[in-house]
């Protein structure tokens, strides 16, 4: 499982490693930004560094969320390392949407394993994501390097990645894999807005409805018992052109009522706000903060 | 001097405005970004709101900084505004590099006055800067509005808007234009380094070396008499690409010696640094303090 490194920045007090893996879950080359964090080079703090993964949303590629969202100066202040994959397979041998649209294919793999042909053999980013990227990322970076990818680790995402991050919460909770889970944006019930009936149409299939609830939020919380005391955090802004469409947090908290999750996903609307890297950068440090004290940070 | 407001987007506790203006001086019309920060909405808090410049590299557009460069949350923190111009005229009536080089043209306006053809009609940068625009966000937000565009305000930015920064300060010392000027890895000595000679070559004449030492911050600091204690901050990284051959800092420190300035323009040169805006936005918070004391608002 070996990286290679393929732009090693300088930035805040520690480094964006921009890296590329042969995935064989995924059958491509994947790129993905491992931001290491000013602990990570001390000499002297040799404390257990947890992980954040971000999964970004539609279109984007691991340098957006690296550039834009600023989560560098949190690490710092808390002292986790962040972990930016890509949001799709890539490559001339991967098949996209048929009509090159935005939503579907390539930049947006929707953090699922695709049963469908001919996306099935390429698009299982599910596993890529929750085994075998942080298994790789464990192996090359190896016991002694005081980062924890796999144990005290959190998930957080934007619209898509919220999507993604909601739906690796829960599925894995019952294994206690992520320890912490937050969402900018986030699809929350696929099923019934049209960019989910997209992707799991094309992924999944049309007439898979039990498949379908597998992947989506609102119906998982129905499913997973909430064992402690456990929060999900999200921020919507009242400004995103998406709100209506294909977001939704409303659905996500009508179906909370009487499961166990009734009162732990806290939707904080943020008035004014849109879709953008403007709104992830300026919530960030509020995540950032709830992740430090789920993570033992803080 | 009307704006068009095309967006207004909420970010930390104030609002990014992406603005447009026909300018006359440049004779097209002119994109622009403004933060306006919490404090400008406070209902309570009329304190004057000082600016400041934030000048752009080669290639970048307004976007670039306003959504890489993190200013925002330092606005917020001591109270200033932010503009964001653009770094060159733009449209199909202007005249670009003839083989579309990246390093001239569209995109590099070098803020300067154009005075060869075909550029001398359009590419007016430095009295757009320094007169035209201020003047013209002065009157469109209105003296009520709280905000300093003229008085009390800073200059920077990046590489050939590092350039921009110094060379506006200097140019307008004596009128006391500028309280405060830093650079983020500026080009120091255009005259001697291949962006300059290129770009005084083609706006200002290859045959007229003392309208080149005019727009030469390395030339300026030997003519204009630094009369307090005014000092100027500079980050340099060491990994920069274009450190040895257009940045070259240590030509502007040799160029003080005797004058007035030596001494008063500290380079920092920081190990690991490239050219990116993940350099940018890890100095911002240095720059904007720095500013803030120049400015009396710390």
């Amino acid at each position: 499982m070996s990286f290679k490194v393929n732009q090693e920045i300088a930035v805040c007090g520690g480094k964006v490693l921009k890296l590329s893996h042969f995935s064989q879950i995924i059958g491509a080359s994947m790129d993905v930004n491992v931001y290491l964090p000013k602990q990570y080079y001390s000499k002297t703090v040799r404390k257990l560094i947890p992980v954040i993964y971000y999964l970004s949303g539609l279109t984007c590629s691991p340098q957006n969320a690296s550039e834009k969202a600023f989560w560098q100066i949190q690490s710092d202040n808390y002292g986790f390392a962040m972990v930016f994959p890509d949001t799709s397979p890539r490559g001339d041998d991967v098949p996209d949407d048929p009509e090159k649209a935005w939503d579907f294919g390539i930049g947006a793999g929707f953090y699922l394993n695709a049963t469908q042909e001919p996306y099935k053999k390429h698009y299982q980013m599910y596993d890529y994501i929750h085994k075998e990227l942080p298994t790789s990322l464990d192996e090359y970076f190896g016991k002694d390097s005081n980062l924890d990818f796999l144990d005290n680790v959190g998930i957080t995402g934007h619209s898509m990645g919220g999507y993604g991050s909601l739906t690796g919460f829960l599925k894995n909770y019952d294994a206690n894999r992520y320890k912490s889970c937050s969402a900018f944006a986030p699809i929350v019930n696929p099923s019934k807005v049209p960019w989910g009936q997209k992707a799991f149409s094309g992924y999944l299939g049309s007439e898979n409805a039990e498949l379908w609830s597998q992947y989506d939020p609102s119906e998982l919380v129905k499913k997973v018992i909430n064992k402690g005391n456990d929060k999900i955090l999200i921020h919507q802004g009242t400004k995103d052109p998406f709100l209506q469409t294909n977001l939704r947090p409303e659905l996500l908290l009508e179906a909370t009522k009487g499961t166990s999750w009734e009162g732990k996903i806290e939707v904080k609307m943020v008035d004014g706000f849109d879709h953008s890297y403007y709104f992830i950068s300026t919530f960030v440090p509020e995540h950032a903060t709830f992740h430090a004290k789920n993570l033992g940070l803080i």
